[in-house]
C-alpha cells in the first residue's frame, strides 16, 4: 500500500465526476422509478434515451439512461475544465497505450472516449449544455429531492492499481482502508477533485465493476423520506441497504437498486477536503464502525453485485481479505 | 378574570374540533392555494364545494370551501362522542335560549347547528363518513404535509364570556393570557377537548371573528419547506407570519392567508395536557416571548383581521388593553 | 378473536400510562446510558433510586430506575383522573379477586398496587407531585431530546384474556393483528386511552413480560442523531433494532436496550385517535408490511426477549403463530 | 459593471476563506455566546485568546477572539496551498505597491500579513496545525451543531474595486446583483475559491468593514434549533434577522450579533459550482426575492452596521442606489 504523494499539478484537468451511462431494458419502468419515485427531473427524453438530472444541476444530465436491452455501464463522465484539456487528455491516455477516441455527444459536445487502467469506459468534455436549475422551483422538488449527483463508486481486481491511475490524474486520497496485512495493502480507496470526500471510489473485489452512483440529498430527511416513499410506492425490495451511517466519509446513506439491478446511493452528510495538507483517514479491515458507523449489517448483494461495463472483462481481486458481511 | 374550575363531565360529550366551512369566491384559486401548493387532499369536489383533509384524517373533510361569493366563516365543526350527544346539545342550547337547529349534512348526518353564548356558528355530528387515512402513502404527501385539523382560533368580544361558555362544555383551560390588572383579566384563552393544547382559543379584539384554522403538521421541516413552496409557486404575499415560535403553547407556526384572506395557520410541537390536574400556563400580556418567542413581531394585520362568521355582528370588545405590535 | 365493542364508561378513568419502574444493578451505568447518552432529565437522584422525565414533562418521573441488582419490572404506572377512581379501582380489582393494596408512594401520594388479570403489576394514581416543564428550556435538550412517555409494550400469553381485560377498562382498540386462523385470532393489540394510538400494546408470546417502554420524540431527526450519539459514545452494541419504519402505527423507530437488557424505544410520527367512531386497523400476521414497513428484519432477540415482572410467573403462550423473523 | 472573465491560474493559490481573527472586550461573554450556546468547540484557551473550530474542522481555529477590548476584525484568513504560494504572495502584492510582511503566527507558521485594494488586513499561511475533526463525535454536537467556517462577506466602498482584485486572485464570480444603471454597476458580488457559493462576498456601503462571518451547518432544523436555544438561553436580542431563505445562494439563514456586535450568520443549502463554465447568477436591486425569497424584511441595522478593520479607514461608498430595506 505505497500512500502516494498527491498530485497538485496533474496532466490535464477534470473538475469532478459528472454523470453516467447506463443500459436499461424497459424506460418505462426506470422513468417510474427515477422520476415518479426518487423524484429525478427529466431534462430530455428520447425514443430509447432518457436524461436525468438533479434539482441544483444546471447540467443537461448526470443520469443517462439508454434502452439497450443489455444492464451495463456504457460511460463514466468527467468534467474537464476547458476544451484544450480533452487535447492533452486524449495525448495522455495515448502515450500510456490506453484506448482514446474523441467524438461529438449530444449536449456535450467534444468527447474523449477513453478507457482506464483497469480498462474502465470513460468519456470526458468540458462544456455541457446547461439549464436553469431547479434549486428555487420548491414546488417541482418531489421524492428524495436529489440535489445532484455526487460520486462513483466501482469494484476494481487491483486497488493499488486503480489508486495509482487517478492519483495520478490529480484525484488526492481522502480516506482509505487498509488490509493490515505486512506490507500492508488498500482494500479500498475515496479520491476527489471537487473538494469533497470523493468523486470516485474502489473497492478490491471481481471487477473491474460499477458499485454504485452516489447521488446527493441536502439533508437526512429527505433519505427517510424517500425510505417511505419506495415503501408506500412498491420499491420496498429495491431498498437494498440502509439508512444508516458510514463511518468512512460520515456518509448517512441509503442504498437502492434500479430495475435493472444498478445500485443507486443517496446520500449526505460529508465534509469539505480542499486544504492541501488534507491527510487521508486511514480506518482498518477489521473495524466495525468503519462500513457501519450504526445500522444494520449491510447483505451479501451489497459486497457482491455489481454493474459490468461494456466491453471490459471482469478479473477476480488481487486480494482475498474479507470484509464484515451481515450474517 | 375568575378561573373557573374544569367540568369533567359536560353536559354533552365533545371530542374535538373537526372542521371549518368557509365561503371563498373562486373555487379554482383556492383549490390551487390548499391542494396545488399547501398539499391538501381532496375528498370530493361538488360544483360549489371543495371537501379538504390532510393525510392523516379519515374524516371526510376538515375544511370545507364553499364558492358563495362572500369570504365568510359558516361554521365550527365539533365531533361528539355518539348520537345521543347530538340531543343532549339540542336541549343544553334550548334551556340556554340560544339557536340550535337539527339537519342533515352530506358525509356527517344528523347535525346539529348552533351558535355559541357570544352567536359564533357551531356544527356538531357525531358520525362522518370515513376514508382510508393517507397516511402511509407517502407518494401523495405534498406540500406542507398537513397531517390534520388541529384548532380553531377566534376573536371576541368579551373573553370571560367565551371562557366560561367553552368552560361549562367541558374544554380545559392550557394556557391564558393576563392584562395583570386588578382585578385581572383574561386576555385571551387556550381551551382544549382532545388532550394537546387547544381545540380553541379566544383573544381580546373585535368579534366574533375566526382569527385562523390551525393545521398540524409533524416537523417544523414541513413548515420550512412550505415556506420555500409558497414562495416558488407566487405565494410570498400570502405569507403573513412566521415561521416562528410562539411562547404559548410552544408552538413552531406559519400563518398565510388564503386566497379569500381566511387565515391557516401551519403549526407543529405543542405538548400533552390529558392529565387532569393539569396546571394552567399564565403569560402576561407584556411578556415578550408569550407571542414570540423568537421571530419577527407580528404585523398588524395579523393582530387586527380576521372572518366575519356567517349571521353574526362584530361588536368591539370588553377589553382596551393592547399587545406588542410589530413596529 | 371476539372483537368486543369499546367501553366508553368504564368503572373508573385511567387517563394515560404515565410510568414505569425498572430494577437496575448499576445505577451509575445507567445514569450513564438515560441521562448522558440519551439526555433525559433526572428530577431527583437518591441513593438507590434514578426519577427521570422527559423535556416536556411536568411529572416528576416517568422512568424510575430502582437499585436493586435484579432486572426486573416492578410497576407498570398509570394516571387515573380523580382520587376517587383510586377506590372505585380498588374495589373493581377486589371484585374480580385481583390483588389491590392502597399505599403511598413517594411523590405520587395514595398509589394502588395492583395486578392485572395476567398478573403484571400495576400502580395507579391521581397527583403526581408537578415541576416545571422543560419544553421551553432548549439549552437542556440533549442527546434524543425525548419529550414524554407514550405507551408500555408487553409480552402476554394471552392476547385475548389481556384485550378483554383492558377493553374493559376503557382502553380502545387501534389496530391489531389477526392470525388468520378459523376463527380469527389476535396475535398482537394496541390500546389507547390517550388519544393516540396506544398506551399499552400486547403480543403473543413467553408473557407477561414488559418488551419496551416506548418514549416519544417530535421528529425522526431526533431519532437519527440518537443513532449518532449512541454510536460515538460507545453504545452499538445497545442499538437492537432500527432506525425503521412499522406499518403498525406508522411509528419510526429505534429500540435501544439499557444497560440491565430492558428495552426502550423512542419513537414518533403516529396519530390521533380520538373519535369514537375510529375504526381499529388490521394486519395479517403475514403481512411484511406490518412490522416493517421498510428497514431491516428485526433480530431475533427483539421477538424473543423482555423484561419479567416482579412475582409474575412466564407462562408459554397460547398460540403457536410465528411472525416473520430476520433471516 | 464591467464582468471580467475568471482567472483560472492565478499568481498563487488561496485555496478558501480558512478564519476570522476579532477583538472582543469580554472573553468570558464570549465564550458564552460562542460555546455555550453556538456549541462551537474550543481548541485551545489562553488569558487573552480563544480559538474556537466547528465540528468538521480539523484546522485549529476559524474563529479566533481576541481580548483586546476593540470591537475590530484583526484579519481575514486565508489558506493557500502550499509554503512557496507565500512567497508568490509577498511578491504579488509588494509588486502592487500593497502592504505585505512575513510574520510567525501561532499554529500557522509562516503567515503573510497584507493589505488588498481597499485596505482591508489579510493574513495567509500554508499549513495550520490539525487537529482530530469531531464529526463523528456526536455527543459533543451542541448548539447550531456548526460545521465548519464557510465564507466572510464585507461592505466595500467600491464594489468593482473589490470584484477585479479577487478576481485577479483567481476567485470566481458566482452571483451578483446589478444596479439596473446605464452603464449597469456592480451592487454586490459572491465570489469563490473552493467550489460553493462563496469565500467572499462584497457589497455596496460605507467600507471596507466586515459584514459578517458566514458559518456552515448541515441543516436548516440545525438553524431551527439555534434559534430556540439562544431564545432560551438570553440571547433573543442577538438574533438579528432570519431564519429565512435568500433568493441569493438558496441561503437558508439566521444573522445574530455577538456579544461584541460582531456579526455570525449560521447558513446552509448553497451549491456546488465548480464547473469551469458555471455561469453567474445574475439579480437586480429591485427584485424582493433576491434579499428575501421568503421571510421578513431585514431591520436596518443589518445593511449599516458592520465590524471596522483595524487599521483600515472607512470611507462613504461609490454608488447610492439603495436596496429593499425594512419598513
Amino acid at each position: 500500500m505505497p500512500l502516494k504523494p498527491p498530485v497538485f499539478n496533474p496532466p490535464f484537468n477534470i473538475l469532478r465526476a459528472s454523470h453516467v451511462v447506463l443500459g436499461v431494458s424497459d424506460l418505462a419502468a426506470s422513468r417510474a422509478f427515477y422520476v415518479d419515485c426518487l423524484g429525478m427531473l427529466v431534462t430530455e427524453a428520447t425514443k430509447d434515451t432518457l436524461y436525468l438530472r438533479g434539482i441544483e444541476e444546471r447540467n443537461h444530465h448526470s443520469i443517462v439512461l439508454r434502452e439497450t436491452g443489455e444492464s451495463l455501464c456504457y460511460a463514466l463522465g468527467y468534467n474537464v475544465a476547458e476544451e484544450e484539456d480533452l487535447d492533452r487528455a486524449a495525448k495522455w491516455f495515448a502515450a500510456r497505450g490506453l484506448s482514446a477516441k474523441m467524438v461529438e455527444r449530444p449536449h456535450q459536445g467534444r468527447t474523449l472516449l477513453a478507457r482506464d487502467a483497469r480498462g474502465m469506459p470513460l468519456e470526458l468534455y468540458a462544456t455541457m449544455w446547461r439549464d436553469m436549475s431547479a434549486i428555487r422551483k420548491y414546488g417541482l422538488h418531489r421524492g428524495a429531492r436529489i440535489q445532484r449527483i455526487d460520486h462513483l463508486n466501482c469494484f476494481t481486481d487491483d486497488v493499488q492499481s486503480s489508486f495509482e491511475f487517478y492519483n495520478d490524474l490529480g484525484f488526492r486520497l481522502t480516506e482509505y482502508t487498509d488490509t493490515e496485512d505486512v506490507p500492508p495493502q488498500f482494500w479500498a480507496v475515496w479520491m476527489q477533485r471537487k473538494g469533497n470526500v470523493h468523486d470516485i471510489a474502489f473497492t478490491n473485489g471481481a471487477g473491474p465493476r460499477l458499485h454504485h452512483v452516489g447521488m446527493w440529498t441536502a439533508t437526512s430527511l429527505d433519505i427517510l423520506h424517500i425510505c417511505d416513499v419506495m415503501a408506500a410506492m412498491g420499491y420496498v425490495q429495491n431498498m437494498e441497504r440502509g439508512p444508516g451511517r458510514h463511518g468512512i466519509s460520515n456518509a448517512f446513506f441509503l442504498y437502492t437498486r434500479d430495475p435493472d439491478g444498478h445500485r443507486v446511493e443517496m446520500f449526505t452528510s460529508d465534509y469539505l477536503t480542499v486544504d492541501h495538507d488534507n491527510e487521508p483517514v486511514r480506518w482498518t479491515l477489521r473495524d466495525p464502525q468503519r462500513q457501519t458507523f450504526w445500522g444494520h449489517p449491510a447483505p451479501k448483494s451489497w459486497f457482491e453485485e455489481g454493474t459490468v461495463f461494456e466491453g471490459c472483462p471482469v478479473r477476480p481481486p488481487v486480494l482475498e481479505a474479507q470484509p464484515i458481511v451481515a450474517r
